[in-house]
């Protein structure tokens, strides 16, 4: 337990704050029923009590050689404490959680409160042999804080959360200076009444801490506008088992191979990042999201290929293929969505499928005029038909959900499960193709039906994200089988489509394999060299982004 | 001597084609010897056939197997040769090749056709412990192909100038693929064609070969609207001595840390860039480049400062400081820049020192109207005073003709050396004034006086970079130790500045020990061991980047 407070809690089996409502509609239930099929009984989480953890294996001197580090409150090796530190929030994550049987435990969760106690700590850590796993927001969906210890005798979860202050700020230079363990949210506050924000707002935005995001190299909903978190980080702070790198924020640099585009996307095998130099812009004082349609998906992503191509993007650029706007609108239900649009919708099928984007922008007023007009013009030059501002209220309102509806799908014995990758323009529509069949193919042959769904929402000028969702039935008593079933068709058909593996959702356990096969073996081993330097005893996050070594 | 056609080719004692006319005005002697004072005669280089270089200490059964792998006419060691690849093209190298003591020479100059040709001349050389230097356009600033051997028996120059093929081109996604070797200006030459552009236009552009420019993190002229060379490099295939990294063309990869951005100046030291895959923009169908003054440098970078941060930024931004302006205004002489604009000039200076700014804009004509509607406004609105479009004509007529200039300085026994470095907008007049103090400080107190003069030429959101030129007399038979004594003094005033090392010349050999302050040591040891992997024998460019291991 840590002695200040602490920042927003988790519910330790799902998603947000525990008195958090059922999110789910009513309607919503009967549509899946038609369209998947539904388990009879709904099937809540076990009771906390009945988790299933090992035994803490550190013994009573290193607790106290960890206590005299971090202050008796900054080390937890309590039930709760520990089950909260089980495993991050990906699908299979929550089947184990829910069901009370994780995939082990951290021995103890440290909190230290400042860079120095960080050092110490992992220097600590190499000489006992603990495998440290850094721990910012929680909110993994790629296996990235489970509890390895790999060939170590324990291993500790180090929570960054009480490193959650802002350092300073160069208001001419518009930057920010902040702890690794800040939240987005709060720096958003803070940067608010300043009059200034960081733009950073990927769907777990209400829980992610800014380290977490620079070591997962994570992109938020407005990347097409603000950037990826890559854009952002000017330079950092790493605390590594060997030695720390100091990078300070430099707006450029052609000072040999970027270290800090070594440490982003590090996902904590390095070292644990301390501090985060930051980017951030004069706050919009204007903003408008609205909605266009396409005849279908091809359609829209040629229309988002000439706004990228031509200059003319917007802060937001989301673009779902038709079966996401058919369940989008299906379950939008007695929303603000339906009427004129629904009309629209109805209309363009006369004419094909029908796809919905939502575009987005952010900014001074006069500038977001000039902006949108432009953008806009060209959309409707390119087959767009625009709806309104309803469909990006929706959108706005709804953007951090997905998450909470999860929790609810889960308790249904349903599983929802995404995945994302990133290719160039000419081979979205194959990839597109390849990975859908390929999770609707794996999840049809093992007899639960899917609803496979897609987006646009991370936009360039050389290609995009295509951003998968899917639901079908749970395999009861299989479901972590399931999974690994359509996960590794889905992975297979990324890499071998011409895919990245993960546009921002990081490597962690779940990807090693096929970042292998992206980046080769000898890519692999410059990134296993690299952790030899700065990480000699492998104490740090074992067995993510890179196997564990015999 | 290769068996294709080459590439141009260089005068081997400085820059451009031997059949170059002088390009120093008659009335630019005059302004500088009033100003610094002059040699009383002229001195011309010595004659190729007098440059001392060591003889070759390749032996024939080596020799013969380079001609095996790269035939008989892929490898040279003939004098012209290996005088041609013996330095780049900074001060020092010119210096000491206009007086025929050039700091070694390659043993051979070896010209490959093919990946598979560098992967076996690599192997062969790790064998034979041959160091290899990787030579693209031989235009390095900062000793970058300056041939070293280290502790190896021998070292070659590894001259790209074969591999210069367009690969493939993929028109919806705006990506090309090139060897390594192809030079900037062929391949603009062939994406005119195709109504496309790269955009890259480093002062080197007439000779720069893509490889060298990511190997080196080049940015162009027009980096503030097409980007540096990292921000279009979107995979690359390296050839080091223990394996190939092959990264495809990605938009953007949360995969882990960036392997890309490894490679991307990575300065020859991991391996040889054999295939560059880059992102290309249609041509622009309008641009136009005009001229604005400002009361001061600190109310233009105040200016160029608000356009980051209002993104209303034009593609080339380019700001002199009041020594910068007032030398070429001198120099301009009878053109077309001194009627109206020495008129504006003079009445600025009534109100402080004057400063000109060049702003550029390409694009479609209808997005350079808007855009330069914006800009110019905002432009306004901070105190800019417009002068029409000669002085933009002017900078575009003579945006490659610094280093032909330099030749004829040097001639007249002048030093003229350039350095550059970036930093936040917080920091700009501070680091402006102690780099330019350092600079004139350094000189003056040799005896030298200096002019010293700096301009923004790369504009970010955060900050911005400083490019100081300056010009002083030689001091005759000590050219090399002024040098080091002014680099010395203007790299310490950089880095304690809170600068970094450079925005875009690279490390090479002479950043070396500056990088090392600027990363630490950690950073350096990080770097060191990529190459431990990568290039287990040492042998890829020795002394660049990481000092030589004892």
């Amino acid at each position: 337990m840590a002695d200040g407070p602490r920042p927003p809690r988790m519910r330790w089996w799902g998603w947000g704050d525990e008195a958090e409502p059922p999110a789910l509609p009513a309607h919503a239930l009967g549509f899946l029923r038609e369209n998947i099929g539904l388990e009879p009984a709904p099937r809540a989480p076990v009771a906390l009590g009945h988790v299933r953890i090992p035994p803490c294996a550190l013994g009573e001197t290193v607790l106290s050689e960890l206590r005299t580090i971090a202050g008796t409150h900054g080390v937890g090796v309590g039930h709760r404490d520990r089950v909260e530190h089980a495993a991050g929030k990906g699908y299979p994550d929550l089947v184990l959680l829910r069901e009370g049987r994780p995939d082990g435990a951290p021995d103890a969760v440290v909190w230290p409160s400042s860079h120095a106690q960080v050092r110490a700590l992992l220097e600590l850590c190499a000489r006992r042999s603990i495998a440290v796993v850094p721990f910012g927001g929680g909110t993994s969906v790629v296996g990235g804080i489970a509890p390895v210890r790999g060939a170590h005798s324990a291993v500790i979860s180090l929570d960054m959360g009480r490193m959650r202050s802002v350092v300073s700020l160069d208001r001419d230079s518009r930057t920010v200076s902040v702890q690794a363990g800040m939240r987005a949210p709060a720096l958003e506050e803070h940067l608010a009444g300043l009059g200034l924000t960081l733009g950073h707002y990927p769907q777990s935005f209400e829980y992610v801490s800014l380290g977490g995001c620079a070591a997962t190299r994570s992109a938020g909903q407005a990347s097409t506008g603000y950037g990826a978190i890559a854009d952002m980080v000017l330079g950092m702070r790493l605390a590594a088992p060997r030695a720390d790198i100091d990078l300070p924020a430099m707006p450029a640099s052609a000072a040999g191979p970027s270290l800090r585009e070594m440490i982003v996307g590090s996902e904590g095998v390095l070292g644990v990042i301390t501090d985060v130099h930051l980017r951030v812009r004069d706050a919009p004082g204007a903003s408008t999201y609205e909605g266009v349609f396409f005849e279908d998906f091809h359609a829209g992503a040629q229309a988002f290929r000439v706004l990228a191509q031509e200059h003319a993007l917007p802060d937001v650029a989301r673009l779902s293929d038709e079966s996401e706007t058919r369940l989008s609108l299906a379950l939008a239900g007695g929303g603000g969505v339906k009427g004129r649009l629904g009309r629209a919708y109805i209309g363009l099928r006369g004419m094909g499928s029908g796809v919905l984007a939502i575009v987005g922008f952010e900014g001074s007023e006069e500038a977001v005029g000039v902006r949108r007009w432009r953008t806009m013009s060209l959309l409707r030059a390119n087959g767009a038909l625009p709806v309104g501002e309803s469909p990006g209220r929706a959108w706005l309102a709804g953007r951090f959900h997905a998450p909470y509806l999860r929790d609810d799908l889960l308790t249904q014995g349903v599983m929802v499960e995404t995945l994302e990758t990133a290719t160039r323009w000419s081979n979205v529509q194959s990839l597109h193709r390849a990975v859908g069949d390929a999770i609707a193919g794996t999840l049809g042959a093992g007899g639960t039906p899917a609803l496979v769904m897609c987006h646009i929402s991370h936009v360039y000028e050389t290609g995009c994200s295509l951003y998968f969702t899917f639901i079908a039935r749970q395999r009861p008593g299989e479901e972590i089988e399931q999974w690994r079933e359509v996960k590794g068709a889905a992975c297979d058909a990324i890499v071998d489509g011409g895919g990245t593996i993960t546009h921002h959702h990081a490597i962690g356990r779940d990807h090693r394999a096929w970042m292998e096969r992206e980046v080769g073996a000898a890519g692999v081993d410059a990134l296993r060299a690299l952790k030899g330097e700065l990480d000699p005893d492998g104490i740090m996050n074992p067995g993510k982004l890179l196997a564990l070594t015999p």
